[in-house]
């Protein structure tokens, strides 16, 4: 049972900044090894979901994590405010049509989990229909497993409400980051206590385990995404096929 | 319990021919009407399924039953042997895509079905396999009509062993039928009792009753569909918008 409130937000006591970040480096460097592998064998196929609060520091993992991966085979997909078209079908339509096929690394910047937490904290959808789609996720999620080969990760970053602040203000102070500031980030902020909780309830759903990534220092992030992924990747052992005769 | 041996082919004793010729006429307009509502509400879809061996007549069931639907928001998909790109995702990947948006109505010739009964039928899955697939396509059912209020329809189209060979030996001896024939069609057929053990399973399995046509009868074939889609879709009273001020 996973408890927020009780899991720091900060890297445990006791791990060298620097070294973690050399074995982080290490296991980007496998990672970039083990996609080109997936590629190779089209066995398996891979999807990463990336979910948090704003200014958690998705884009930075992406950034990070997969900086010596191939553009070949592997594709990054941003929900956003779903299109008229898309919101004309079920909430998991658009989430289906970019699942990776076999030999691909996908990211999800966001997911369908959006639809059981902005649209919950909102009043957008009632409690039964949040039954409904948790039901239609964890049955989702186990048909891409079965009968796909694919790896699901499901990372939540975990950033503290002061961290966000920084995060956020920081987006207003450095003239690089303008362009990710947001007003609305700031109103979403206000709703943080419900956020909490809608997202501790998904974090204990469902047969898919979930990674919870304290992020409040970035290398602790990135050394915690790529250790779970080489751990659980490298055990599939994707071999280069031989030549066919 | 739907038991196939015990269940017709032929229409019931008692029911004119004529009559039900002219009552299925009139279903077929109201059907028109009907979709004309949908198009205007956009507040539903319509999912048609229509399974059954070949020469079951699915075809035939689109070409009457809806010949007063417009093509605006009406689409027919056959599923036939997936691409290499279809192959290399889930099962449910390609049959998602095609799921009507609101305000469609969408007749599926062959289905996802076919992935547990052709592909069970030659053992190209194994028992497990069939058995998650049944339980992902009930999950999936469910969340077309909970979360997209979809209208599901699924037919079975209901041929005797006898009937299909008449037909299918039509194929070879009539003219026009000539570009139906295909040889596999009777290399199939050696497997009918085989066949009929797995749709006894699907029919009986999962959340969103079939209703069995029988299919000796073209006409009554036509009744029976024309019956159910305007009794349930009836009920749903579809009405026109009001003008927007």
């Amino acid at each position: 049972m996973i408890k927020l409130s009780e899991i720091s937000t900060d890297p445990p006591k006791g791990l060298d900044k620097k070294e973690a970040r050399e074995q982080t480096e290490e296991w980007a460097r496998q990672l970039g090894e083990i996609h080109e592998r997936l590629i190779a064998s089209q066995s398996h196929s891979v999807l990463v979901i990336l979910q948090g609060m704003d200014a958690s520091g998705k884009d930075g993992a992406v950034k990070n994590i997969f900086r010596y991966c191939t553009h070949n085979n592997f594709g990054v997909y941003s929900f956003k405010k779903p299109t008229e078209e898309e919101f004309a079908h079920d909430f998991l339509w658009r989430v289906h049509r970019q699942c990776p096929a076999k030999g691909h690394l996908q990211v999800f910047n966001r997911s369908h989990y959006e639809d059981v937490l902005i649209q919950r904290v909102h009043r957008w959808i009632d409690e039964k229909r949040v039954r409904q789609r948790l039901e239609a996720i964890d049955a989702f999620e186990k048909l891409i497993q079965f009968d796909n080969n694919t790896v699901l990760f499901k990372f939540f970053l975990h950033i503290s409400h002061d961290q966000q602040k920084l995060e956020l203000q920081q987006r207003i102070d450095e003239r690089e980051k303008n362009w990710k500031h947001n007003e609305n980030d700031w109103k979403e902020r206000e709703h943080w206590d419900e956020y909490m909780r809608c997202y501790e309830e998904v974090l204990n759903f469902g047969s898919t385990p979930w990674t919870v990534v304290p992020v409040d220092s970035r290398w602790y992030r990135d050394y915690v995404i790529s250790k779970t992924m080489v751990e659980k990747l490298g055990k599939l052992e994707l071999e280069y096929p031989p030549l066919k005769k």
